[in-house]
C-alpha cells in the first residue's frame, strides 16, 4: 500500500520506525511555524495551508477489531519498556528491572510496565493446582484453592509497591542517570483481594499468635515475618491487579499486599501463612533488608516506606527538547503512612520552594501525581521536589539521611533527588551540598 | 526440564495448558477435602499431608527480569480476551469487539482489554507528524504538534467510556448470552490530558461560537458536533490512558474525552476542532446515534449515558461452579451524570431488593464496583441489579424503556438485566415480565 495514489502530493521517504513501513513519511506541514511556537506563550502556531493535506492514515483502512484480542502499545512506543541493569546482579533470575517512570503520567502503572524483583525467576504457577495453607498457632489449619479464596468478600484498593532498595545506589552520591533507574522500583495499581484478616479469622488465630510468616511458591520460597497487628489491619490476599489477573512476575495467581510497607514483604506466588509467637529472622529480614548503620549495628525491621517524591519530567532520560517557554514539570510522591498532602518544588537546588499542584485522586498509600507548570527562561536549573504526608512527615535531604544513618545503607533512601538541567535542556543526575 | 528429579514423588501427567509444557501435573493435594469445602461455611479444608509436597514451580528457576521488557498476562489466562461477533457487522474494520467484563474485577480496565469500536480500522498515526488544528469561529486559528500539547497544564481523571449501542441488541428481548456481549462496550481508565477548555481559550472562541466539530484522523474522518457548554466544562484532549500512551485502537496519539457522554463523541486520532454557530448534523449524529421512536420520529442528540448497572458474576460466561454455600455476586454500575450512590440486587427477578456493597474509590462518571455476598442455597435464581446515582436517577426496567421509546431503538438501553441461574449453576440471559 505504499504506491503513490492519484491526488497525493510528492512525498519524501523517512526511515521506517515501525512494523508498518508502508506508512511513509508525509507532510512537513507548518513545521517552520511550529518550531517557532516553542518561544511564544501561545505554544502553538497559526495553521499553514498544508494542514489540509491528507496524511497516509486518512487514506487506508487499518486493522480490524479481530486483529488484537489482547492489545499492545503502538509500535511508536517501543522504547517504553522496563529495563534491567545487567551489571547490577550476577544473574537475571535473581535481579530487578525498573518501571519507566519518565514515560508515564497519572498515578496508575500499566501492568506491562510494573517493575519486577524476584529471586529465582518468574514462577509459572498453575492456578488449578495452587494452594494457600494457613498453619501454626491457629484453631483450624486450612488449605484454600483459588476458587475457595474467591468465595470470600473482596475489596479494591490502589496501593504503591516500593522495593526497600529503591534509590539505594544513591547513598554514595549520584550514580544512575535516569529516574527509571534511581526511582523505578515502584509501581501503583488497583488490587482486588480478600482481606488477610478474614482468612486469619477463618482459621482462628490463637492468643499466642503474634507473628505471621508469609511464604512464596517460587524456587526461592521467599519468606518474611509480619507482625499480627499489621496482618489484621489492611493487608490483602490479592488475585487481581488493575482489573485483570495478577501478572506472572507479580505473583500470579495470588500475592500478599502489605500497604505502605517494603515490597519484599508483599510475598508473591503466596503458598503458606504460618502463625507464630515470634519473628522467624529468615535470610530476607536479616542479612538482607536491614539497614547497616555507621556503628556496625543494623536497624531491624524497617518496614514502612517513608514519605518520598521524585521529578519524572524533566529528568535525565526525558530532557527538555522544546526550548524555553511554557514547560510542564511533573513527578510522583508517596508515603507508606497515608496520603501526600503537599509537594514543594525547587528550581534552584533547594534555596527557594514553591508548592506544586497535586492532581488526580488522593488515595492513602498510593502514588500521587504532582505538576509544576512554569515558564522556563532557558537558564540552568537544579530541580528538586519535597513531599509531605498527612502526618506532617517531610522528605529529608540525602545529607540528613547520611548524617543519621551513615553511608553503609542501601535500603530506605527517601532523600531529595536533584536533576541538573543545562541551558540546552540536557538533564543529569547530580548532588548539591 | 521435565525429567524426574531425585527426591520427587511420581507424578501423573496432565494435558499441557500452557506454552510451558514442562510444568507437568503435580499434586492432587487435599482435593477430596477441598471439594467438600464448597458446602461448609468455612469454605476451606483442613490441610492434607500432601500440602508438603513440592510443586514443579518450587524446583526450577523461572524467566529472568530481562525476559519481558513489556509484560503480558499468564499463559493460563489466554481466554481473557476481547471478542468480536463476526455476524454483527459486514467487516471487521467497521466493527466492535467487547470487554470481557466477567473476567475482571475492581474498576480499572487494563488497556489490552478495553473494547474497540472503529469505522475504518485502527489508524496507525506517527506522533511526530500528527497535528491538531483549531479553526472556525476563533480569534486565532492554531495548529498543535504533540510536543505543543504537552506544554499545557494537564489533569488526570478516571472516566468510563460507553458506546451508545451498548446493550442495544437487548431491546427486543434476551439476545446475547454473556455480559461481555450484552454490556461489554464499556471501559474505565485513568486519562491524562489537557482540558479542552484550555486549548479553546488559547485560540479564543468568538461570541458566535456555540458548537464544536471534532474530527478524527482515520480514514473514516469521524466527526461529531459538541455543544460549547460541554466543551468548556470537563472535556479533555487526552494522550495517556492508565499511565501510558493511548493504545492505537483508542486513538493514539490523542483523543477527545467527553465524560459521561456516548463513546462515539470521544473522537479518536483527533486532528481538528472547528468552532461553529450550529451543529453540523453529520452522518454519525443523524442516520446513526439517534433514537428512532415508535412514532417514526427520532430523538436528536441523546448524549448522556444514563444510570446503569450489570451483574458480571455470576453471568452466562461465568456460571457458579463451586456449588451452594458462600458466593460472591459482583458487578459494575455507572452514571454519565456523576457518582453512583446505591445499587440494589434482587435474586428473585425484581420482587425483593437488597442493598449491594459499593467498594473502591467512588469517582464521578467512573465505573463503580459492587458486591453482594450471600449464601446460595442451590435453588434457582433470577439475578438483577438496579443502580441509583447522586441525583436520584434510578435504572429502569427494559419494559419501562420500551413503553417510553417503543421497540425501534438501538441506543441508550440502560434497562435492568436479568440472569437466570439454574440449580447446577449454569446461567442464562433471560427476560422477566
Amino acid at each position: 500500500m505504499s504506491e503513490q495514489k492519484p491526488g497525493n502530493r510528492p512525498r519524501t521517504d523517512r526511515p521506517g520506525t515501525s512494523r508498518r513501513a508502508f506508512l511513509r513519511g508525509g507532510s512537513t506541514l507548518a513545521v517552520g511555524a511550529l518550531a517557532g511556537a516553542a518561544t511564544v506563550p501561545a505554544h502553538a502556531a497559526q495553521p499553514d495551508p498544508a494542514i489540509t493535506e491528507i496524511q497516509e492514515w486518512n487514506q487506508y483502512l487499518g486493522d480490524g477489531v479481530d486483529a488484537f484480542p489482547y492489545g499492545a502499545p503502538s509500535s511508536f512506543e517501543k522504547h517504553v519498556i522496563r529495563r534491567n541493569v545487567p551489571w547490577l546482579t550476577a544473574d537475571a533470575t535473581a535481579s530487578v528491572n525498573f518501571t519507566p517512570l519518565h514515560e508515564l503520567d497519572g498515578i496508575i502503572t500499566p501492568n506491562g510496565l510494573c517493575f519486577e524483583r524476584h529471586h529465582a525467576g518468574i514462577a509459572l504457577v498453575d492456578p488449578a493446582q495452587h494452594r494457600l495453607m494457613i498453619n501454626g498457632l491457629v484453631e483450624t489449619p486450612l488449605v484454600f484453592t483459588m476458587a475457595d479464596l474467591q468465595r470470600f468478600p473482596r475489596e479494591n484498593h490502589v496501593y504503591f509497591l516500593e522495593c526497600a532498595a529503591n534509590t539505594g545506589m544513591e547513598w554514595r552520591g549520584a550514580q544512575l542517570n535516569g529516574c527509571q533507574f534511581t526511582h523505578g522500583m515502584v509501581h501503583n495499581v488497583m488490587y482486588t483481594g480478600v482481606p488477610l484478616r478474614t482468612l486469619l479469622q477463618e482459621a482462628g488465630v490463637k492468643t499466642s499468635g503474634k507473628w505471621l510468616l508469609a511464604e512464596g511458591a517460587d524456587a526461592s520460597a521467599m519468606t518474611r515475618s509480619i507482625p499480627m497487628e499489621k496482618a489484621l489491619d489492611d493487608c490483602l490476599v490479592a488475585f487481581k491487579m488493575n482489573g485483570e489477573a495478577l501478572r506472572p512476575e507479580q505473583g500470579y495467581p495470588v500475592r500478599l499486599v502489605v500497604p505502605g510497607w517494603e515490597g519484599n514483604m508483599w510475598v508473591k506466588w503466596l503458598r503458606r501463612l504460618e502463625v507464630g509467637d515470634q519473628p522467624w529472622h529468615h535470610r530476607e529480614e536479616t542479612s538482607k533488608y536491614t539497614d547497616l548503620l555507621e556503628s556496625g549495628k543494623a536497624r531491624r525491621f524497617t518496614w514502612t516506606m517513608d514519605v518520598k517524591s521524585v521529578i519524572t519530567n524533566p529528568s535525565p532520560q526525558a530532557p527538555i527538547t522544546t526550548g524555553p517557554g511554557p514547560t510542564v514539570l511533573t513527578g510522583l510522591a508517596w508515603s507508606g503512612l497515608g496520603t501526600v498532602t503537599r509537594v514543594d518544588v525547587s528550581v534552584d537546588g533547594g534555596r527557594n520552594w514553591r508548592p506544586a499542584r497535586l492532581d488526580g485522586p488522593s488515595l492513602s498509600k498510593s502514588l500521587h501525581r504532582f505538576y509544576y507548570d512554569f515558564n522556563w527562561d532557558g537558564s540552568e536549573l537544579l530541580l528538586q521536589s519535597r513531599a509531605m504526608d498527612e502526618f506532617g512527615n517531610v522528605q529529608p535531604t540525602k545529607e540528613a539521611l547520611r548524617q543519621a544513618r551513615g553511608e553503609n545503607s542501601i535500603y530506605h533512601n527517601n532523600g531529595i533527588q536533584t536533576w541538573y538541567v543545562q541551558e540546552n535542556g540536557v538533564t543529569e543526575n547530580v548532588e548539591v551540598s
